[in-house]
């Protein structure tokens, strides 16, 4: 323990990561350096500037990551259709490896021999943020208060406080809310309190990013989106950066009730937990995204893809971004995306997105072949009698040899 | 050809089986069984006696298969929380087995060698039936008029129907829509008219299950469904039979706008089609089943099945319900659902399908260890860091003999 | 800690095992139930009774458990065709949920609270066992010694037994080997040593239970197997249990050098490791079940069993064999065996496993559809057209829109 | 039909396809271009061109076409380790899309509007050449003389060879073999004749490519193969071309009786066939390279591989070498080969091919961590508690809850 010298913290600025700090100075003796991003949670985070400076902390990183997590990972996860147990979007879990590369980027700068983060022992994170840390910086250590110190109450922690001098309105929120939240471009969550039952429903006033579809206007919005290579590149025929895109969306989905999202998971640690998301802009790309798939890719290329969706959330999930098996599924999707080009409109209308049309240059859609006319140039009905035939021939052949398939 | 002495076709009572059966007894000189099934497609099947009768059928069989479709096709279907290209409920693919199946039987019971169904060339309907009926009958012969015939226009049809004196008013739909449409229990389609242009909206009058989510009710419908092995038994406390329960929820989902789809999907005869569906009691089903399963499945048992689930969808869509492998499926997917029980809660609401809760008795949501307090019984936080660890050794090893795990 | 009252242990009456006795009354004050089974490991069991009771031991039970070890664990992996990374046929991993199943088992019997054994912290075997033992009583406590003793190395281990009057003789091995060897009926392994340097060769001497290819007999050995619902239960038409099955096969697989294997593999907590196999019995059980599946199962639950074997044999690898999801899949193997029924008939010669007749009653195999003459019944040769080019749709589809598939 | 002006056929120089240039030109009163490639197959091919002259072809096409052969077909499919149902090496089914990719070239630098193959229709290979020149050229026609004309015997042929006046010398073997045989630098194979009977055994005259075990060097042989990127660049420190590597080995493996096999496979087309191979220089390399993959290899990229394998093998086996799912699987393939590299040493014997060593500067062994003796570095023993107890947790958890996880 006592060999650490320098160690990157994952600052927010607020009460938790703010003892953190302190904890760190205390317990490790050990400098600590401050890392804050801003990947669109929607919170000022020069104000983490002043909060560190006076825990006595010299070497400050904050970094406005949006465009980078848009561009290099949420639209790579897109790209496959990613959710995870059917329908998390994977909010969380997709920002955490970048937290992770640049907490080894500024180790690595600062001659740091240690990263630390604010996650508890229970939940996914913890496990995202070190898989990755490890990944990039195999001999690094990693400190992990929640799991090592007993400030494990909300009465300790504050007491922890007072004792030591920092300042309680480093709380990032006025009134302290009763759920654990987490926000970036792509989502906010919620867990605990009262959705630690999971049949209560949650509460109306938890939500934030969204009106409830009840709220939401009585009149639909339509939009357009542009695909480029499976990623989205203009909203109304505006072209627009990565992360405005999403900023754009959230705001479009949000206004239109629509991005809830109530479950109960299974986290990688081994236990189930209820969660609840807003993914507005998330939830309209999703369904954008296979609409412009479903005219220009290939059949068994969007099964393929479909059948290995579930493990590359899985790996997304379980932190195992920077993996070589995703790696490999990345490079598999990313190919098959070359032709991904064209434009879906959706309309949105209190909590649903509706596609009402999809349109490409490469499309696959073959108007002359899908028509119930006469037979058009290349298909010939005729054709389908052999096919399934010869489809049939190994079930004929087991029939005939004597088995039952109606009661097998 | 001329040795088919007698032939089961699948019968609607409408203008174009109507056709079939006349065409059947000229070209082939055989005699003609009808098959009409209420499969819950909200039309009369009765009538279709008559018709017969006036064409001189002699055996005319005319089923209600309602409970037997949703309890033998429908509900296990919904175990594996299928859906095909991500989107699509298969309405149409799983009624189709039930019918090869009844054909078959029926040719058995008859002594007839063959069967014919009023499904075209193109579609993916005809591969369903001579799949179900090649698999359960090896010897037995398949005519498919549409795929023979040059009666492939209105205008030809109908000459026809003029020279063989074939009542008009044999067509079931008033007046004729431009779509092609397939119903039962499940679902209603559309395809063809204005849908062959994938960029055009489908016309709201198109639709007949739903209401848009513009007119459904302003107030929520809260409903609470009951499951046993991962089948729906009640409704708000009501036991239900299968049909029953499909029956309801079509009407509570119409009525809030649930279920409609609109998407262009891929034939297993090779090209792309744009189809629109209306599935409203199936929409709350699969969102339900996943909610009663998120509180009572393993993990890694809701990870396998999503796994295996487009392959299931797949099987189902291509007509192999008959086979093996979907049997091999089946048995892996039945045998999971021995605790997926008890109680799901949802708010509907002009298209959403919310879950609001979820209980059971064979829940493995254990709140003890989910919550965010101290360590509680058998989850002790310091364990995490080994787990992590340990699941990083492959990472840190590459890392370490040199590998760029960043820039790889 | 001092709260274990009594720990039953994994017992080989072996040296290491036997200072863990000891070590385990010292260090947790605890009674000790030493538990030693017969896997057909080929060494005496009954000598671990008088060795127990020399160290004190009052509750003793000694099993054989062979007939349940192929039976219920072995068989059942082989429907399965599982091989792990290519290569590996898992005979140690397949014992452990037995060995972990008898622990709970007896400490049930003997209200013990704990559970202990001789593996090490790096290899896998400590998880194999501890999973089993969490799966089946979940609250049992473990201990480790391996991994909370200093007693690391050869030298430390033996001052302990002469400190603690621990005869040395109770080493199993008359000259200790420099390998790590595992036995049972399915195989004997080598690990450590020579080994550790995966570009040395294997010493010849190292292997026990095979001769070399090289003094195999210049004569091949020609046997038939028996299989019923995919387990074999007759060697050259003499009716045997399963454990004699696998004896048997051990012992003329042996006698022809078949069944060696050296293999660098993942273990499940991180590394690479050097493994060295002898499987006699097993190596022919795997040749010869593909070769009576192979005319007994259909084609589509052929490949999908191959599919998924590679996710089952690393379930088994890892240690999950009471887990949900290998329960899940087993259901899906085994249904599949159901007409795996009939003969093969094999030539062993000098390592090599030469399949050369397989018959069954349920044979798919149609030679009058196999056969090069012309057209017979099922199978006309026009159809092949048809289903080639629907198959073919989509890609002349891709390629007529403008894809160039050659060079894309 | 008439309307087809040229068409380039597939032309061995043997009697069959001899026969099919005479019976194009007068059944379709067009131009026959003959295309001849040596595969490696092991005769000249140079001779076909003075019999194509004396059939009146006026473009003739003969490529060397082995070292394209094997450097992107044979050796990408080996890098997946393909085996197709658990021991088919893929010989054949490799080399047609390189012949129908030719095929087509020559088309487009010819003119031509069809082409044409010597394959029957009821065997793999009709579909793999035609789903590759559909996909290479979607409005190419197709002409398959075996499922039209009613030369289906060899007294048909023989006779239409005398109405013809086709020197029936044309045949390219001497005498003519009971068997169908197909032979490229990848294997030979044979089907027919006693073959068709699945319970005898294959006569040792059949074989052509190997001694039998029995007949091989009573020394063994060791080599050793350098790898690059997946692939093999040299043996015995000889660097090689691609073409050159296989028929060394070949040669080695032959003259030690290695890599022959007698199964009965699944058809695309839907029956079962018997066929035997003789794959020498393939079976080498597939072992050899997951041996230089075992210490090079990320543990989870291996395991992806392998779960996807058996369908990348379908893929190939079934024809769909040019289809966008092939290419998809190829480029996470190749990706992961990147760290391949090393070399393997081997000892051949009688059949047998032993791996003896493998190294490599890429390799991923820690002989530090594998090592038995005390922790080092790395690896920490103490972690593997909390690696077991969190992968054990969910089911703790669900036998807590009341399941029985041992009767279930």
């Amino acid at each position: 323990m006592s060999d650490i010298k320098k160690v990157v913290l994952a600052y927010s600025g607020g009460l938790d990561t703010s003892v953190i700090v302190r904890w760190l100075q205390e317990t490790y003796n050990c400098e600590v350096v401050t890392f804050t991003a801003d990947l669109g949670q929607g919170e000022e985070v020069e104000p983490a500037r002043a909060k560190a400076e006076a825990l006595g902390v010299k070497e400050i990183y904050i970094d406005d990551l949006r465009e980078e997590f848009v561009r290099d990972f949420v639209f790579p996860m897109f790209r496959a259709n990613t959710i995870y147990e059917g329908e998390y979007l994977l909010g969380t879990s997709i920002a955490r490896p970048l937290i992770a590369k640049r907490l080894i980027e500024i180790a690595n700068e600062t001659g740091a021999d240690a990263i630390s983060h604010g996650a508890t022992g229970k939940g996914n994170d913890q496990v995202r943020f070190e898989l990755g840390a490890y990944a990039l910086k195999p001999g690094v250590a990693v400190i992990a208060p929640w799991r090592e110190w007993d400030l494990t109450s909300r009465e300790t922690l504050m007491a922890y406080c007072e004792e030591h001098n920092i300042p309680v309105d480093f709380s990032t929120k006025k009134k302290k809310s009763p759920y654990s939240m987490d926000a970036n471009l792509l989502h906010i969550s919620f867990e605990g309190g009262v959705l630690e039952e999971p049949w209560a429903e949650a509460e109306e006033d938890m939500w934030r990013w969204t009106v409830s579809p009840e709220k939401a206007p009585d009149e639909p919005t339509y939009i357009e989106l542009t695909y480029l290579n499976g990623d989205i590149t203009a909203i109304d025929g505006e072209a627009l950066s990565p992360a405005t895109v999403l900023e754009k969306l959230n705001k479009i989905g949000g206004a239109n009730g629509i991005g809830r999202l109530d479950i109960v998971e299974n986290r990688f640690v081994g236990m189930k937990a209820r969660g609840c998301y807003e993914t507005p802009g998330g939830t309209i790309m999703m369904k954008a995204h296979r609409a412009i798939e479903s005219i220009t890719l290939d059949r068994e290329a969007a099964h393929l893809k479909d059948e290995l969706m579930p493990r590359y959330a899985e790996l997304i999930y379980n932190g195992f971004w920077w993996s070589e098996e995703r790696k490999m599924l990345q490079q598999m999707i990313d190919y098959s995306q070359r032709y991904v080009n064209g434009d879906v409109r959706l309309k949105l209308y209190k909590g649903n997105v509706i596609v009402v049309g999809r349109r490409s240059d490469d499309s696959l859609f073959d108007e002359s072949i899908a028509t119930f006319e006469d037979d058009a140039g290349s298909y010939n009905q005729k054709d389908a009698e052999g096919f399934i035939k010869l489809n049939a021939l190994r079930m004929r052949i087991a029939s005939s040899k004597g088995r039952n398939l109606l009661e097998d």
